[in-house]
């Protein structure tokens, strides 16, 4: 009898140099750098030239790079055209799944699988995806759109074409180190999507746009709106106790806590949390915050005995919602973040690739008959 | 040190009801049901049914799944209006991918994962996939759309959509037996994709459009065209084999041959290539035909020993060209096909779910500090 891990729990699909997580321990690093050093002291784009480029960058090639990503920020006016005609009613994740796979229908040369060729289209998209996001809410809210300001970084540059305002400092900075935090995460399964795609030499439109698919479930990248949700059932901290404790008589999951990989603290969440209490204060969302840690304190007693600790997801909640994005932009939002490590691992695949193609174990019958449809 | 796989080549990825392969002796069942059974006995519409319900419709089923797929041909006009927006020269892939993704824009309740709900959704995917690939293609090639007939099966309808007149019933009937052979492959790498993304409990829309993108490599179903180009540049027959002989001195792959499933004769191949005979001989291409022969005796000579054979790819070519397919429309006739064959893996994983999320070898640095930007 065949034997196999479902889901492909603890199977090794693959050699990475980018992210390394040790579960037990509760690391997580970027290519040998821990996370806590990139989010406490690079930026989102340094840290994504980093992946990218097995190092990070000297002065002139930041500044090089940070260019090429904003001479992309506008929108091709097909793209636009295309946008404005989708229907204010479709879901964020459907909309930047669908737009991201029409990049590919205004490249002259969308196939191309050589290297330089796929870092330009990823840049394209890596680019693109804040004014695709920030446009299509604008376009659903029935808000004029805001042009790309080049002068700012990308994840700054993105709320302040959602919004049309620039955010504070301190909120630009802590959207900036989520999306830090957000970017790798080992063979996750939107970047093991997007590297199987990567695997039969199809293009990186494919491979984004299969990720994006992916990151949408409510098992994956859907979880943080899956926080939201509980904290908005949540009256007043004093109901946090209750409420978990009712959830788990329930035998009910806790969205935000536990991973396949984690079984210690997700170091994420720690950086999350502080970043989340800082805004919650100065945005006048101290109460929001308070019920987050009352149902960690929950959770810690009930729970972490058993490894079941708070992950990325739990205080992406609170921090997007200081930040002021809407609950169905929280996913994504994970876009931005996480098309820097898709093409990164796109990049890595094509660069000593092998087509993805596993067996399976059989279990119907054999040698059937084709019974004719009279005598069915 | 850890050991893998590569490309997970052998490892057994889930259980499946749905095709069974035994590549060393050339086998495929769907459901038990050899493949050459259902090609000579079957039709599209019915393999679908069975590979969605794991059995033969009886004939009011039949009836009622034909006529609820053909009520589903038209596209909504939105999506009409987007496909004749796109740009004319968009290769058919890269268009396909992105009106089905479009699809979800369109559906009050996308994201519904309950098994009728994505059954239903599967019926509207597979039946509007061929009007999608029929109007693009009238739209590139600035001709006026032809409006789906609904008294007509689904594969001969889309012949009847792309040329505008009713294909001849052999042609009509090699289509359909060509979309039986494709609908259903085990574990390749596009239905493997749609799996991993159902698995995060995410829509069937961004599991199919994930699936067509993987679909389009050239190390998947791009194979195809790849064959027909390798067809246009022999000029006769009689220059076949030193064509051959000279890439294999260069140690070039010959398109398809070899599979990595199969060492023996691919049972599809066998089939294809009688088809492949009948309309070359119908159609005034029987040179391409016996270009296809000659090749295979070469390859026959010099490859059978080490288990290498035409694949489902290799009679394909001729049969699509002789059913007047332009080349950039072989890899989505395929989409045709498999999109039954992906509907019922979806289906086949929501009712028994584990996400996807292997592990990965990390062969990278640890421990590294962060250099400031000025010490680079």
């Amino acid at each position: 009898m065949a034997t196999y891990a479902k889901g492909l729990e603890g199977v090794i699909a693959a050699e990475t140099k980018l992210s390394f997580i040790d579960g037990e321990k509760g690391v997580l690093e970027y290519i040998g750098i821990p996370i806590g050093e990139l989010a406490s002291k690079s930026t989102f784009e340094e840290t994504v030239f980093f992946l990218w480029n097995g190092r990070l960058p000297k002065k002139a090639e930041l500044a090089d790079f940070t260019s090429q990503i904003r001479q992309r920020y506008d929108l091709h006016p097909a793209m636009e055209a295309m946008l404005t005609s989708l229907p204010k009613t479709a879901e964020p994740m459907h909309a930047v799944r669908t737009l991201v796979s029409a990049l590919g229908l205004h490249d002259p040369k969308p196939d191309a699988i050589d290297l330089p060729s796929v870092r330009e289209k990823a840049l394209t998209i890596f680019a693109v995806v804040p004014t695709i996001l920030a446009s299509f809410h604008r376009h659903r809210t029935g808000q004029p759109m805001v042009k790309p300001d080049k002068n700012l970084p990308l994840a700054e540059n993105f709320l302040y074409m959602l919004n049309g305002k620039r955010p504070t400092p301190t909120m630009a900075r802590a959207f900036d180190v989520c999306m830090i935090l957000h970017a790798d995460h080992g063979f996750n399964n939107s970047t093991f999507t997007a590297r199987c795609i990567a695997s039969t030499e199809s293009d990186i439109y494919s491979a984004v746009t299969g990720a994006i698919g992916s990151l949408r479930g409510p098992l994956h990248g859907g979880a943080n709106e899956g926080v939201m949700k509980m904290l908005n059932q949540i009256p007043t901290v004093a109901d946090a106790e209750k409420f978990i404790v009712d959830k788990l008589n329930k035998k009910d999951k806790i969205p935000g806590f536990g991973h396949r990989v984690y079984k210690a603290y997700d170091p994420r969440a720690a950086h999350l949390k502080s970043l989340a209490e800082q805004l919650a204060r100065d945005t006048g969302n101290l109460a929001l915050f308070e019920k987050s840690t009352a149902i960690e304190a929950v959770m810690n007693r009930e729970k972490a005995a058993k490894g079941i600790y708070p992950n990325v997801d739990f205080y992406s909640a609170t921090t997007y919602h200081c930040i002021g994005l809407p609950l169905d932009m929280f996913t994504p939002a994970f876009v931005i973040a996480r098309a820097g490590g898709w093409s990164a691992h796109v990049l890595e695949q094509l660069g000593n690739n092998r087509l993805f193609r596993p067996d399976v174990d059989y279990t119907g019958p054999h040698a059937v008959s084709y019974t004719p449809i009279e005598s069915r």
